[in-house]
C-alpha cells in the first residue's frame, strides 16, 4: 500500500491497479524498445517537404498510398516540454540518495517514519523561459527535475516539493532547493501529509473497529472486515478528511467486496459508518467518535450495539455483487448487430506528421508539442495555426468529483484527483475501441518508487471525418458540400473508479475542441435516507449525486502575448430609429465591454448564452478595424460547482466556483491546483483566490481557467458503467475575425456540382484524390488490431542506472 | 415569380432554386421510377427474420457480407402520415378544379386576381384516431387532403386551408370544408395574402422608384434597378412587411447582383432603403414614405436627390462581389490534403431495415415511420424503442432568423421559414458529403403549381461509428471497452441563403439526439452605422446579428399518454445532520416538484444547467420506486429569441420566447407555428400564446415544445459561407430511471480484455463478427458515388392525371 498514500475508493482501486499493472510488468517480457508506430524518429523529414515527397515518390500503381506517406517530421526545436528519459530519473534518483541531508529510504524498504521520494520528474520550464527560448535565439531553458519527497521520519510528516539541478547530473553544480515559487502556501509546495501512517491505520485501527463489531457485521451481512484473507467486507471512507480545529476526523464506511470480476465494489456500500479523531502520529492516541446507521448517531461502540440487539433497531438489506453490475454482453443479440458495424478507415495512411522523440505534432497547418506529467498527464503547448501561435497551452488542472449525500460518507467526498495523479492511470489504450486502429499511438512514462515506467499506446493521433460536412450550400445552379475531416489527440484515464477520456480536436475552420467524456464504475451509496441526494437505481442502492468539475488552463497568445478579453453581449433593446416614424422598435444590440482587471475575471456563461468571450490583440485589428481574436464557447454541457463554500474542499477548489476565470500570466501562477491541496484543504499549497489581486487584464498576457463539468445523478442507466453518450462535457474554441476567410475554404476535399440545363455540367474536385488517376492504391481493409498483444506497461529502470544493463527486472520491487 | 408568395431575400433565393429546380426537372429525362436503394418494397420480410436469414443463408466465403443481409422490413402497419401519391394529389387537383364555386385557375394561366391553389398534401391524422389505429383494432385514420387555395379574386386576398375528402376522391362523397380546428385565429386557417400583388410590387412599384433615382445609382454604383436584363442591381426588402394601424408598410434595400457564379447576392448590400405604403391592391393609391441612407431619412424623393447632389453629401463604398465571396477551394493546398482523408465505411452493408413503401425504419431496437410535409419537411411518427413507444411525433415546427440592425432592412427582418417551406427546398443529398456513400437514400414529394415532384436521395439513413467508445473501464484485471455505433436519420433544407442540415441521431443506450447544424450564406448588412449590431467583415460590409430558433414538437409517450413532467434540481444547501456534530455542512442536495399546469409550463434551461427536466410516467414506478421517464437536455448549444415581444413577429412566434414550452396534447393544437402567421404578425393563425390556457400538466397527455437555436454574430469567418463546426444546436433525450440497466450493455460489439500474471489470458468479443470464421466477407472498399448523376428532382405530374402517361412533360409550366 506504500504508492500512494491515501486510504478511499480512489485509492483503493487505483492501488489494485497499480499494483497490478506494476505485476503485470513483472512478468511479461519487456519490450526492447518502446513500440513507436509508423516510422521511427531516425527518418526525419520537414512537413512541408511531405506534399513534394508524396508527388516525387509515386511509383507503380500497385503502390499502396499509405506507403508513399512519410509521417515523420523534426521539431522546429526540441520539446522543452519533454519527459525525463529514464536515465535522466534513474540519475537523479541516484544523485538524491547521496544527499545525506534527506536521509532517504528505498521505498521498498520504507515503513511509515522513513522519508521517500515520492516523484521525479521534468520540472516545466517558465514561459518566460520558453518564449525566449522558442521564439527568440535563447538557449532551451535550463533542465531541472521536479521532485516531491515524502518525509515521513518526523512527527509531523510533510510532502515537500524541491528543484534538482542543473540536469544532467554534476556532482558539482548539481544541487537542490525547495520549490515555492509556483504555491501560494506560505510555506511553498511543504504541505503535510495526512495518510502518512495509511498501514497502521488499516491494522490497527479500521480493522480494529471492524472486529469490534464482526458479531453485526455477521448477523446483518454475514461477513467481516477484519483484515483477514476470508474476509468479505472492505472498509473506507471519505476523501479529504475533515480538517477542523486542529483535529483530523475521518468517517469509514463499510463495503461488500465484489463476488465476480468485475470491479463493482463501489456499488456495494452497507449503509454503516464509523467516525475517528485520528488527529497525531500515535494510534493508541486515536479516538472512535462514534458509529452511524440508518441515520441514527451512537456515540460508542456500546451504545451501537445496545441500539443494534434492541427490539426497534430497523435492520436493511445489503448490496450484493451480480449480473447487474458486470459490464459484459447480456440480453438477446440487436438485430445484425453481429454483422460488422460502420468502420472508420484511412485508406491513404496518416495524413499528419509526428517527431516521435520530440512528442510533436504537425496536421494541416497546426503543430503542437505534448508534455505529459503525473498530476495532469498529458498537456499541449505551444499551438500554432497557420504558423501563429494560438496556445501557449492548453492543459488539464484538476478534476474534482463533489458529492453530496444524508449520510457522512457520500457527503464527505470531494475527491481531488490529482492526488492520484493522471499520468500513472493513463492505461494502454484498446486500439479499435479507444481511437481507431489506425491512429497512431505514443508513449507516456510515470515515477513508481525509484522506477521509471512507461505505459505504451497511452496516447493516440488521428484523423476522423465527421458523418456530417462542413460548409455546404445549395443553389439552382450549383451545390458545394466540403468534408469535415478533423485531427484529435487523445489520452484516457482510469482514477479509480471513473474513466475520464480527454479529447482535444482540430478542426479545419481553424476551431478547436476540449472534449472530456466519463465513465466507469460510479460511486453509489446506500439508500437508506438518501431520497434527497439520489434516485434508488438498485436493491439498496442510491445513484449518489456529485459534481464533476474539470479545470482547464488555456494560456492564449493571440497574435503575441498581449492580450485582452473582450465580452460582447446580445441585449433585448427598444429604440427609436430616425426611419421608425418615432415608433421605439423592441429589437436587440450588441454591448461590447473590456475585462479591465482581476476584479472582474470570474464569472458563468451568461444565461441565454448571449455574452461572447473573445481573447483579442488589441494592437491587431484586422484590415476592416476589427480586432483580431479567438471566442471561448461551451461545446456540450459544462457546469460549475454547484456547493457553495464547500465544506470539504475549503480552500483547496476555489477554482471550481465559476466557468471562467481568467489572470494574467505570471510564472509564480503556473498551476491552478496542487495535488497534495487535499491534505491541507484551509490552506493548500495552491488556493486558487489568491491569484486574482486585481491586476490589469487590459494588454497582458493572459491565462484563462475554464472550467468543464457535469452534474450527475446517477439513474439505473449508469449500471453497470456510466455511458459516454451522455456523460461528457466540453469546450470550443473558435476564430473570431482571426482570418479574412474561412479556413476551411483551403481544404481539396470538398465538391462543387454545376448544373444548368437540366444536366450536371460539373463536377469540381479541386485535386483532390482520384482513385482512378492516381499511382497509388488506398487500402481501405483496416489495421486489424491484435488485441491479445495488450500489454499496459512497459520498461522499468531503476537506480543504480546501468547503462549496460538499462532494463531492470521489476521483480524485486514489488 | 408566381411560385412563392413574397419577396425578400428568401424568397428571390428560393425561387431562384425552385424555377431551377424545375427547369432542371424540364429538360432532365425523368426517371421511370423513384430511385429506391438496397431492396426495394417488393422484398418483404420481418426485421426479426433478418438475422436468421443472415445465419441461414450464408454461402461460400466469396460472399459478401452486405449479400447476407436483407435491408426491407414490413411496417407492422401502413404509414398513417404517408405523403399524397402521386395520382392521389392529381385527382385532388381534378376534384378541386371541378369545383365552380372556388372559381380556380390553372397556376400557369393565373394573373394576380385569380384564385389558385397553393397546397394539396395529405392532412395529418388526429392523434387520437392514429393511436386508435396504431394500438387498436380501429382502422387508419379517414384520409383527407389538406388543400391550401390562394384566393386572389378579391379586393381582400386570402389564404384559406380546406380539407378535401374522404379520399380517395369519390364525385359522391367527397367534399370540402374549411380547415378552422386546428388554427387558434377566430377565421382558423383563412388568413390575409399580403403578396398577391407581387408581380405588380416589381413592375408598378420597386423599379419605377429604382428607375426614379437611377442617376444616383449610377453615380453611386455605377448601376441601376429598373427591371432591364443588365440591371446590375437588385431590389428586395423586409419580411415580414410592418402591418400596423390598417397599414401595410414595406421597407426595401438595393444589393449589387453577384457577377462571378456564386450565390452571394445577401453579402453585397448598398446602404440604399425606401419606405413604402402598399396598402390594398390598387398601386396608383401606393404611397412612397422616404429614403434613407448612412441613418439619414429624407421624406421624398426630391430631398433625398436635393441632398445627394449636395456638397455636404457622404458617399460609401459598394460592396462587390469577388473570390471572398465564392466557396471554391483557396489557397495553398495543405499539407498532405490531397492524399485520400479517412472514411467511413459499411463492410457488411446497412444494419437496419427499410420499408420503403411505408417510410418505415427498424435499426435495432428502435423502429420509426417518417412523414414529410411542405411547411416542415420530414417528420418521425411513433418512435418506438423496445417496443415502447417514446414519442409520438418528433417534428420541426418553424424556424425563425431575427435580425436585428440600424436600418430597417436588417432590423425589420424576421424570417419565419415554414412561410417558403422546408419540403420543397430539401434537394438531393450529395452522397459522400452530406452523408455517407453507403447510406440508404429516400425520396421526398413536393406540390408545385398542379404538380407533384420528387426529390430523389433527400433523406438519408446511416449508422455510423463516434471517435470515442460509448462504455469503458481500465482495472488491474480486465479492460471493458463498447463502440457506440449509432444510427441517423438526416435531410437538407435549402431555404433561401442557409443551409439547414437535420439531424435524428439513435444510440444503443436509448438516447436520442436532435441537432440542427446551418451553412450557406449569411444575409449580411451594409457596414454603415451598424457597429452596435455586427462585426464589419468586409469592404462596406457588416456582419448582421441574429438569432435562430427552430421549434420541435416532441410528443412524448413514456409508457401510455399519461404523463407529468418532474423537475429535480440540484441546490447548494447548508444543513445539520445527525452526525455533523452539531455543525451547519455547505453541501448540495435535490429538490423535486412536478409541473402542475400550462399556467408554469414555460421556461428556460436553468442557469448552470442545475435542473433536469424529465418526463415520467406517475403510474410507472420501477422496482425501486422510482418514475420510470426520459429526460430532456440540451446539447450542443441552444438558445432562444433575444429580442422582448419583437416588433417585427408581434404575435407570430410567441413559441421563440422561451428554451422549453409544455401542452397538454390536444388534436386542436398539432402544431406551433402556421406558414402563413407572417401574413398577419397581430393575429396570425396559430398564436402559440393560446395554447396556454391554464390546464392540468399532471397525468395527461404531454407535448415538448423545444427550442433549439443559435445566437449568429457573423465575423469574417463566416465567409463565403458559415461553417457547421460552430453553427450547430442540439437537444438529447435520454432514459432515466427507464430501464434496469444501462441498454449499450446489449451489443456484441464490445470487447473485454482479461489479464493475470503479467499477460492477456482472454479477449471476449461475445460473438461479434469475427472475420476469420465468418462465411462472408467484409467490403471495406466505398461505395463510390458517381456525382455527374447528381439530378436534384425527378417526376411531377399533373392535372389531368392520365395513368396512361402518368409523367407529365415539365416544359410548359415554368
Amino acid at each position: 500500500m506504500g504508492l500512494l498514500n491515501s486510504i478511499s475508493p480512489r485509492a483503493i482501486v487505483a492501488s489494485a491497479l497499480l499494483l497490478s499493472s506494476l505485476a503485470h510488468d513483472v512478468l511479461a517480457r519487456p519490450s526492447p524498445e518502446p513500440k513507436l508506430r509508423k516510422g521511427g524518429p531516425g527518418k526525419k523529414k520537414m512537413a512541408h517537404n511531405i506534399k513534394r515527397a508524396i508527388e516525387g515518390e509515386r511509383r507503380a500503381v500497385e503502390t499502396s498510398c499509405a506507403e508513399t506517406l512519410l509521417t515523420t517530421t523534426t521539431a522546429p526545436k526540441p520539446n522543452p516540454w519533454a519527459q525525463l528519459k529514464d536515465f535522466e530519473t534513474a540519475s537523479v534518483v541516484e544523485w538524491l540518495f547521496a544527499q545525506e541531508d534527506l536521509n532517504l529510504t528505498i521505498s521498498e524498504d520504507a515503513g511509515a517514519w522513513d522519508n521517500t521520494i515520492q516523484l521525479v520528474e521534468a520540472m516545466w520550464p517558465n514561459k518566460t523561459d520558453a518564449l525566449a527560448y522558442l521564439d527568440g535565439n535563447a538557449t532551451a531553458p535550463t533542465k531541472y527535475a521536479h521532485v516531491v519527497l515524502n518525509n515521513r521520519a518526523t512527527e509531523t510528516p510533510y510532502y515537500a516539493d524541491i528543484l534538482v539541478g542543473p540536469l544532467p547530473v554534476d556532482n558539482v553544480t548539481t544541487a537542490w532547493e525547495p520549490l515555492a515559487y509556483p504555491y501560494t502556501k506560505e510555506s511553498g509546495g511543504q504541505v503535510r501529509n495526512l495518510d502518512a501512517d495509511e498501514d497502521v491505520l488499516y491494522s490497527d485501527w479500521l480493522y480494529v473497529h471492524g472486529a469490534s463489531v464482526a458479531d453485526i457485521t455477521l448477523d446483518l451481512w454475514n461477513g467481516t472486515a477484519m483484515g483477514l484473507d476470508n474476509d468479505t467486507l472492505d472498509i473506507w471512507g471519505i476523501d479529504p478528511v475533515w480538517q477542523e480545529d486542529g483535529k483530523i476526523i475521518r468517517w469509514d464506511a463499510f463495503w461488500n467486496f465484489p463476488t465476480g470480476d468485475f470491479d463493482s465494489e463501489t456499488l456495494l456500500p452497507l449503509g454503516l459508518y464509523f467516525m475517528s479523531d485520528v488527529t497525531g502520529r500515535d494510534p493508541s492516541k486515536w479516538k472512535l467518535e462514534g458509529w452511524l446507521y440508518d441515520n441514527i448517531f451512537y456515540a460508542t461502540t456500546e451504545e451501537f450495539r445496545t441500539a443494534y440487539f434492541g427490539s426497534c433497531f430497523k435492520k436493511h438489506g445489503a448490496n450484493v455483487d451480480g449480473d447487474w453490475a458486470g459490464s459484459n454482453q447480456q440480453g438477446p443479440i440487436l438485430p445484425m448487430d453481429n454483422a460488422l458495424p460502420p468502420i472508420e478507415v484511412a485508406p491513404a495512411g496518416s495524413r499528419y506528421a509526428v517527431d516521435h522523440e520530440q512528442n510533436y505534432v504537425e496536421w494541416m497547418d497546426y503543430s503542437f508539442y505534448i508534455g505529459f506529467t503525473r498530476d495532469t498527464g498529458m498537456a499541449l503547448y505551444d499551438i500554432r495555426y497557420k504558423g501563429e501561435r494560438l496556445l501557449y497551452e492548453l492543459s488539464l488542472q484538476e478534476a474534482l468529483a463533489h458529492y453530496a449525500g444524508n449520510d457522512p460518507m457520500q457527503s464527505g467526498t470531494s475527491y481531488l484527483d490529482t492526488f492520484y495523479g493522471f499520468g500513472p492511470y493513463a492505461f494502454e489504450l484498446v486500439q479499435g475501441y479507444d481511437c481507431p486502429a489506425y491512429a497512431t499511438y505514443l508513449n507516456s512514462s510515470f515515477y513508481v518508487a525509484e522506477t521509471s515506467h512507461t505505459h505504451i499506446s497511452s496516447i493516440c493521433l488521428f484523423e476522423y471525418n465527421t458523418d456530417y460536412p462542413i460548409q455546404r450550400h445549395t443553389t439552382g445552379a450549383y451545390t458545394s458540400v466540403t468534408k469535415n475531416t478533423y485531427f484529435v489527440v487523445r489520452f484516457v484515464s482510469t482514477v479509480g473508479n471513473y474513466d475520464y477520456t480527454f479529447s482535444y480536436s482540430f478542426f479545419i475552420d481553424g476551431s478547436i475542441a476540449v472534449e472530456v467524456r466519463a465513465s466507469g464504475y460510479i460511486q453509489s451509496a446506500y439508500f437508506a435516507n438518501n431520497q434527497d441526494y439520489g434516485f434508488q437505481i438498485h436493491d439498496f442502492l442510491s445513484g449518489s449525486m456529485h459534481d464533476h468539475v474539470l479545470n482547464f488552463k488555456a494560456d492564449f497568445d493571440i497574435l503575441g502575448t498581449s492580450n485582452s478579453v473582450q465580452l460582447m453581449s446580445l441585449v433585448p433593446t427598444s429604440k427609436v430609429y430616425p426611419w421608425s416614424r418615432g415608433q421605439a422598435r423592441n429589437t436587440m444590440a450588441l454591448e461590447r465591454t473590456f475585462i479591465e482587471s482581476e476584479d472582474e475575471s470570474r464569472f458563468d456563461w451568461s444565461p441565454n448564452t448571449a455574452t461572447q468571450i473573445i481573447i483579442v490583440n488589441e494592437d491587431e485589428k484586422n484590415q476592416y478595424g476589427e480586432y483580431r481574436g479567438y471566442r471561448v464557447l461551451p461545446y456540450t454541457g459544462t457546469v460549475h460547482l454547484t456547493v457553495k463554500n464547500s465544506s470539504n474542499l475549503v480552500n483547496s477548489a476555489r477554482w471550481a466556483e465559476h466557468d471562467i476565470q481568467i489572470t494574467k500570466q505570471k510564472d509564480t501562477e503556473p498551476r491552478a491546483a496542487h495535488p497534495y491541496n487535499s491534505q491541507d484543504v484551509a490552506d493548500p499549497p495552491i488556493n486558487f483566490d489568491k491569484f486574482f489581486d486585481g491586476e490589469s487584464l487590459r494588454n497582458e498576457d493572459l491565462v484563462l481557467w475554464l472550467n468543464l463539468g457535469m452534474h450527475h445523478v446517477p439513474h439505473t442507466g449508469d449500471l453497470p458503467n456510466t455511458v459516454m453518450t451522455t456523460a461528457h462535457t466540453g469546450i470550443q474554441f473558435m476564430p473570431s475575425n482571426y482570418f479574412s476567410i474561412d479556413q476551411s475554404r483551403q481544404t481539396v476535399n470538398q465538391v462543387r456540382i454545376l448544373y444548368a440545363d437540366g444536366k450536371t455540367t460539373s463536377v469540381e474536385t479541386f485535386g483532390q484524390f482520384n482513385a482512378s488517376s492516381a499511382t497509388c492504391k488506398p487500402q481501405y481493409a483496416p489495421i486489424e488490431p491484435n488485441l491479445a498483444g495488450y500489454t499496459g506497461d512497459i520498461v522499468v529502470r531503476k537506480f543504480p542506472f546501468d547503462p549496460n544493463n538499462p532494463y531492470f527486472d521489476t521483480e524485486s520491487i514489488v
